[in-house]
């Protein structure tokens, strides 16, 4: 498939991919779009002219600012509209070509949006690379993994609210946190993370006392994207006996622009890795559910070269993202279009893989070196942390673009 | 202050209260309302006949099947119409006495919904006893409580969607457990559980990386709720470490339908327990922030008598609500208009006013004795678990309700 479109090589965004953002210009508010190569197709602009005709997408739900209602028209839709846009955009086809200055807008011309209302979001912790990880460092590196790890894909509730979109800075969080030897004191985190992670999105909603299936859970998602799990990891540590983490993770987590589809990601499809003990029939998962999607991490100073950290891979995970919706529900609790589950951090085997500053740099004990010559254990005050993350497959590539966020000076 | 209705002694519901609700009736579908006695102030209707000129408050925001958008309105509006109800309604007023067919509902002529719309929803864990208790029962009896208990309120993320209004039957959850004897296993919960909580709900937004102060926190909370967290201890048991309960909390959440403002429950102000050690400055508090709520816990088996299985009170709370949002927002976590925060469960010292199945059987060890002759250690299906909440003072009665779920067998 190629496009008329002039779509740079190496282009995260290839005739392939068409995710879904919501994006703002100076003419107009927010509304929807599809990445194409340096430009936003205009949804609501495609629409109003008549290039939709047959697909039932009222154009009301491409002008909001959020994607919610249009994600709630269906999988069938979404597919649809897809496959009509690859239609309209390739080589050969003039309909779109002819008014491209009517539907077309350079992504520098525009402001992103979050693409959703995220009604809840939840955090897993399903790569056993970085649980492992976590383990060694703080429990027994004999007994890195906790006894219920391999048996369940462990998560937590986190903050809805406080998700970003990617460029959105971010303020170093004040908080209460305990030397080690010492009364608690009140300051700003000196232990500022970043956790790797991808999110996915739910595309269809259930009532409450509903079962998702690992058969079904798929129908359930609309897609995905990176996802910045921010960490403070000296409040996280003080607070998060016994309930979780809180503080130190709902200042902020940031999340790439655009959506990118299982349609657009079925090339990427390969086998999870084995599960040792078998898991319970409830978590049992037929088919290829993990997908190749290369990430990685890099650091900017102010004003300083971008040292890249980490280099990563989804297809690490565990659990697979129907094992955690087949989880997360089979106790009958809801979800909603436009929530959020991310998987945890997502750390491979070699030191350069891991998905965070405290297993990169093992707890502040092998400082990272940056290119311009300084050091970092931690995130420092104006840094931007950007990750990126994308597949690619006998020439096809379907990339998330970036979710960056600079850390601005506690307050 | 005395009403021209007859409204029962000792009904919850006296024209010192007047708590915001959501109801429907057969001939209109769901809208804002007031409680008085038996009956429901339409405020949709109240404000078509005119009553609240003057008051900018636009009828739309009443038809709205959440409160949100009203409670957007800002707090001098709620407290101006909590005014001019209490003067429509009191003995003299002739008004709206006239048009009382317009503009009263029976309570028993409507159908209840949930009241506002929630964006994120915290669960603390505040009450000393109740912290003890299961220090007590699960780790160490001497040193119950763990080394963060008293620096800071311990406090955790929910899932938002699956709170539901009183009334609704909550299903028994499905789940993976692990016996102390063997592999996990699945199925549905056998230690199914109430906690006795209350929570208050956000009555005006902060933006990310806004902090509150304890001085400002009470302008952010429009009113107050009984809140049944249920419980599968079993599930919770199993997965809570170490990202904290996910599953055995996420199944359902129940609340009271009716909103009572901070205003309504001013009379009943106390101080809060003295803190040892001292805390921070940014969790210190001037006046009296807790509040004197007589609280009840009743399981009525299926066509059996109810029996009363817990008498506690709210004033027991160790961390008080401002001292909850000041350390909610501390790192710059954003509110939102209808979030819910809820106390943890409210236990007293006494035995019987332990707020959970818990705590009141001692893990089982203490069976309860029902009025029917059966006992209880948990919860049993096609139990219905009621809680109660009131204040009196003075001849003056403000109270909240009821918050029931019927437990349905697992499925």
């Amino acid at each position: 498939m190629k496009s008329w479109l002039n779509i740079p090589t190496g282009s995260d965004f290839s005739i392939h991919n068409l995710p879904y953002g919501v994006f703002s210009t100076a003419e107009r508010s927010a509304r929807a779009g599809v990445a194409i190569g340096k430009h936003i197709i205009d949804l609501a602009a495609a629409s109003e002219a008549g290039f939709f005709e047959g697909l039932d997408i009222p154009v009301e739900v491409l002008l909001k600012d959020k994607l919610n209602d249009f994600i709630a028209l269906g999988k069938p839709t979404w597919t649809a509209l897809r496959a009509r846009l690859q239609d309209l955009l390739s080589e050969g086809n003039e309909e779109l070509k002819a008014q491209a200055d009517k539907v077309l807008v350079a992504q520098a011309d525009a402001t992103m949006h979050l693409p959703v209302k995220v009604g809840d979001y939840t955090d897993f912790y399903s790569s056993i690379e970085h649980a492992t990880n976590i383990g060694t460092l703080f429990r027994d590196p004999k007994n890195a993994l906790l006894p219920n790890w391999r048996h369940l894909p462990v998560g937590y509730h986190g903050r809805a609210s406080s998700i970003v979109v990617s460029g959105t800075p971010v303020r170093r969080p004040m908080g209460q946190t305990k030397p080690n030897d010492g009364a608690p004191v009140f300051g700003a985190s000196r232990l500022l993370d970043f956790e790797l992670e991808m999110a996915f999105i739910i595309g269809k909603s259930t009532q409450l006392g509903e079962r998702v299936s690992t058969a079904d859970a798929e129908d359930h998602i609309f897609g995905m994207v990176l996802f910045n799990d921010w960490s403070a990891r000296d409040i996280q540590k003080w607070e998060y006996v016994p309930l979780g983490p809180f503080l130190g993770k709902s200042f902020a987590s940031s999340i790439s622009p655009w959506i990118v589809t299982l349609d657009a990601l079925a090339p990427f499809r390969v086998e999870s890795p084995k599960q040792e003990p078998e898991v319970l029939p409830y978590l049992k998962c037929e088919g290829k559910h993990n997908f190749d999607i290369n990430l990685e991490v890099g650091i900017q100073p102010e004003n300083g070269e971008e040292t890249t950290v980490c280099r990563s891979n989804f297809k690490y995970m565990y659990w697979n993202q129907p094992q955690q919706l087949a989880h997360h529900t089979v106790n009958g609790c809801n979800i909603n279009v436009g929530d959020m589950c991310a998987s945890g951090t997502i750390s491979g085997k070699r030191e350069d893989s891991y998905g965070s500053m405290l297993e990169l740099s093992w707890r502040g004990t092998k400082p990272l070196q940056m290119k311009d010559g300084s050091e970092r254990k931690f995130i420092a005050d104006n840094d931007t942390v950007i990750m990126r993350g994308y597949a690619e497959k006998d020439g096809v590539r379907v990339g998330f673009g970036e979710v960056s966020g600079k850390v601005l000076p506690a307050k």
